[in-house]
C-alpha cells in the first residue's frame, strides 16, 4: 500500500494511532487531530529545537533503514535539548516524502521516533504530512528547564576550566564512512559504527546531571569535536587546548581505521556526546554520578575567541586541515 | 553572493541579527545561536503547531517572491493557533536550501517572515538551515491560552448552531488559479487574488475573540471549505448544510471566474479564514466586536457524522465532486 492510496488523512489517522497506541503526556489536552496541539504549560523555563534531515544530504535510504532514520531525526533534537540541561518532553513531526512511499516505511519511521520518545518520556503532539519528490523529516523538540541559573550555554566556558567529553567520539563518522564506501569489517566494530551513527544515544540524563552539578557550559557534537568547541569557545570569548591523546576513542575504532581514527574522533561529527567544561572537582563528581564515561580532553584558555590549538603527545601542534562538517561549504581548507 | 559562500554559520548570524534587529519578546532567554532557544513559560495553556511548504508541490519561484513565501510559510501556522483561539507568541524555522541559493533571497524571506511576525508579536527564536537540492521550509510556532475551557476545537460543535466564517472565500484559490494558468485582470483584480494567495491574513485577532465569546468549534480553511468543515463534522460527529448563495465571496472574485468562482469558494482551500460554529446570538455579537466580516453560511444538523450537503438558492442539493486538497491524493472523484 502506498501513501497516494490511503492520502494525507488516511496517514495522519495511521499515524496518530500509532503516537497515542505509545502512550502521551497526562499534560496533553489535545494531540494529533486538531488545528495545533495542546497541553497544560507547567515549566518556569522552556526549550524549543528544530533539526532537519534531508535525503541523500543527511541519509540515504541505500544505507538506512527507516527505523533508524526515525530514532536519528529525533536523537538529534533530544541532544539539543541535553545540552541546555533540559528535560525533553513534546515533539512535532513534519514529514515531507513521496506520494509512492509505502505506507508500512512510514509506520516504521513513527516506530523508530516513538522508540526513543518512549525513553525519554517524550510525547509526539503533532505535525504535518505533505507530498514532496525527496524525504525531508524536520522534527522540534520542546522541553523544560525548573531554574533559569542552570541552563547550560555556549557562553559560559570560563579561563582555566577543563575541557570534558561524555562517551566516545569519532564512531559515528567511523560508521558513516563504512557506510558510505562499502567497508568491511567483523561484524562486532561493523554493528558498533552503525549504531554509532544511525542510532546515537542523546545524552539527556547526562545534560540534567551537568546542569545540576553546576557546569554552566556546554554543547553537544554534531559538527565535530573541534567545529564545535570553537563555536562554544566564540560564544565564551576564550580559546582551547586539547591533547589529542586524551580524547576518548573506542579501541575498535582505532583498529578499524589506523590511520584516521584520530581525524574522525575530532572533525567527525555526528557523535551527538555532551562537551562541557568545569573545574577538575566538578567533572570528578559528574564522573561518580554519571554511568558513561567522562574524559578531560584540555582546558580553556585566554587566548583569541574561538582559536582551539591541539596537541600530540609530544607536546607539538597538530595542524587541523578539516574542521567539521559545515552546511554549503565547499571545500573544507 | 550565494549561501554557499557565507556557509551555514555565515548565514545564521545573518538571521541571527535579523531577527534581533526586528525585536525579541523580552521572555526570550536565548535566542538563535545555542543548542536550543529558551524562554520563561508563564503560559496555563501551550500550543504548538507545524506546517511545511515544498518547492514545487507548495508554491513555485516563478509566481512567488522570497518575501511572499516567508509571510505564507508564517502565517499558515499563525492561521492554526488563531483556530484554536490563542495567541501566538515563538517562531522555530527549518530552512533547507540549495548551496547557490543567493544570501539577498534568504534576507528576504526572513523579512517577509519578520514583518508577518512583528504584526502579531510573535518572534523567531531558533531554527535550523540545511543544504537541500530543493526547496522546503517548515515553521513551527508556539503559542498560549489562558483559560483551559475556552480552546477553540474541532470536536465542539452541536446541532443546531449556526456554521459561520470570517472574511471571503475563493479569492486564494482564484489567485493561485491565475499565477499557474497565466491569467490577465485588472490590476485591482490581479493585486487582490495574489494577496489572497500569497499574503494571507491569519485571523489571529478573530480567533481570540471567538473563544472569549463563548464559541467552542473552529478551524481554519486550509484544504477548502467543504473539506475543512467536514473534518470539523466528523470530529463533532455531527452533520452539516451549507447554503451556497450565503457563502462570502468578493464580487471581484465573481467577475474575474464567473463560471468556477462557487466552485472556488467551496473547495479552493488555503483562504486561512476562520470556520466556526455558535448561536446566532453569538454570531451578531462578534460581528459588532469584529472588523473582518462575519457570514452565517448555513447549521449544524443531526446526520451521519462528516455528511456535509450543499444547497442552491432553489434548495436543490449541489452535487460535490471536488472536496478539496487532500496531499497525495492522485483523484478527486
Amino acid at each position: 500500500m502506498k501513501v497516494q492510496d490511503i492520502g494525507e488523512f488516511g496517514l495522519i489517522e495511521l499515524v496518530a494511532g500509532m503516537v497515542s497506541g505509545s502512550g502521551i503526556s497526562g499534560n496533553v489536552i489535545l494531540g494529533i487531530g486538531d488545528d495545533a496541539a495542546c497541553w497544560h504549560g507547567d515549566a518556569p523555563i522552556e526549550l524549543g529545537t528544530t533539526d532537519t534531515l534531508v535525503q541523500d544530504v543527511h541519509f540515504t535510504l541505500d544505507t538506512t533503514t527507516w527505523g533508524e532514520l526515525g530514532w536519528r531525526a529525533v536523537a538529534i533534537n533530544l541532544s539539543d535539548i541535553a545540552a541546555m540541561g533540559g528535560v525533553p518532553r513534546y515533539a512535532l513531526v513534519s514529514l515531507a516524502i513521496p506520494g509512492d512511499t509505502d505506507v508500512e516505511s512510514v509506520a516504521e519511521l513513527y516506530q523508530g521516533m516513538l522508540e526513543l520518545g518512549r525513553r525519554f518520556d517524550v510525547s509526539i503532539v503533532g505535525g504535518d504530512i505533505v507530498s514532496s519528490p525527496l524525504i525531508v523529516i524536520g522534527v522540534t523538540v520542546l522541553g523544560s528547564i525548573k531554574d533559569p541559573d542552570s541552563i547550560l550555554t555556549r557562553s559560559g566556558a570560563v579561563s582555566g576550566e577543563r575541557i570534558a567529553v561524555t562517551g566516545y567520539l569519532g564512531s559515528s563518522g567511523g560508521g558513516l564512512r563504512m557506510l558510505r564506501e562499502g567497508l568491511w569489517f567483523d561484524q562486532e566494530t561493523a554493528s558498533l559504527l552503525r549504531e554509532a551513527h544511525l542510532r546515537p544515544q542523546p545524552r539527556v540524563v547526562e545534560g540534567q546531571a551537568l546542569a545540576e552539578a553546576g557546569v554552566r557550559a556546554c554543547i553537544d557534537i554534531s559538527d565535530g569535536l573541534i567545529s564545535d568547541l570553537k563555536k562554544l569557545c566564540q560564544a565564551s570569548k576564550v580559546g582551547a587546548r586539547i591533547e589529542a591523546e586524551r580524547v576518548p576513542i573506542r579501541p575498535l575504532l582505532r583498529s578499524a581505521f589506523p590511520t584516521s581514527y584520530l581525524e574522525l574522533a575530532l572533525s567527525g561529527g555526528e557523535d551527538y556526546e555532551l562537551l562541557f567544561t568545569a573545574s577538575e572537582e566538578v567533572v570528578t563528581g559528574l564522573r561518580e554520578i554519571l554511568s558513561s564515561p567522562v574524559a578531560v580532553i584540555g582546558e580553556i584558555i585566554e587566548d583569541e575567541p574561538g582559536r582551539v590549538a591541539v596537541f600530540d603527545r609530544d607536546g607539538k601542534e597538530i595542524g587541523l586541515d578539516s574542521e567539521g562538517w559545515e552546511h554549503f561549504a565547499q571545500a573544507h581548507k
